[in-house]
């Protein structure tokens, strides 16, 4: 691996305008993980957030589908279980499930009853912090089952959002603040 | 990471009978996934195949939702760039999309563009080979695109459904058979 600038490697990140609707502008991160040495540098500077900030994990848990692509990496590096959030119906065995509101309806994530035991210290692993919503379902899945989380990980937030103020108990780290 | 026999972090993959409908055994990882030191022990193991069958790959192609799992860890662990393969109106950028017959309607998978270059050697890597219907319409994205696949990687296939059939073009690898 060469010695890519992470900051370069954040650049990839590009914008598309009106995705997926009129007026909002999408970061699409597909570049960034394109390109190998990039994809391996900012899975290593999520990594040194462990060491540098004291994170302590028994497990990874990751809502589908591009948070399994940094939890996965992630899990893989540091040693630690990787534990799957999904969408209803997804899952095969006993389950726990959180429902939480959407701009306009409901949605729901789902975590194997088994996925985690009570005590267990988890991270929640996802690219992107918008809202908060998504990420608040699942610490709520984490508790429900008796587990604790002891930090919140994304590749990036959208500041202007604020869903740091949904996260406002745990330790949220972000390798890039849009605002 | 103790040195976890490989055949024991295999044996965490349950039977779940009836799912996703009756007469169905599902395959579910996620014990094995779960367990940090067997899920590292599994990505290695993938990863040696490279050495051992000479695989060459510029980029690794993965569906969504179960391959980004291995797909991202192993492109995390081999330094190479990580291609999402996405279900319909998940890409915000110009795509490509192949439709694929499924037992009962239509089905289909879309790639950005531009997420490979002609010429480029694309690894598709999943959990699951089953009918193989999924990798065929992978495989033929990638080649719409003018790149080419040097191999398919599956953590394990069903061998009764004679997925490397639909395959036969390129060489497939599973560290685990199914009968």
């Amino acid at each position: 691996m060469t010695d890519t600038d992470l900051q370069d490697c954040l650049e990839r990140i590009r914008d598309i305008p009106d995705f997926p609707k009129p007026g909002i502008v999408f970061k699409d991160i597909t570049p960034m993980l394109g390109h190998g040495p990039c994809f391996q540098r900012v899975v290593e500077r999520m990594a040194d957030l462990w060491r540098e900030r004291g994170i302590e994990a028994d497990v990874l848990a990751c809502p589908e589908a591009r948070g399994f692509i940094f939890g996965a990496a992630l899990a893989y590096r540091l040693g630690l279980g990787f534990v799957p959030i999904r969408k209803p119906n997804k899952l095969p065995h006993k389950i726990a499930r959180v429902e939480y509101q959407l701009e306009y309806g409901t949605d729901a994530v789902e975590m194997h009853s088994d996925a985690v035991t009570p005590g267990q210290r988890v991270v929640l692993v996802d690219d992107l912090l918008a809202t908060g919503g998504t990420t608040a379902a699942c610490a709520r899945l984490v508790h429900d089952i008796g587990a604790t989380v002891s930090a919140c990980v994304f590749l990036m937030e959208l500041g202007f959002l604020d869903g740091r103020q949904r996260l406002k108990d745990y330790p949220v780290y972000c390798l890039l603040t849009v605002d």
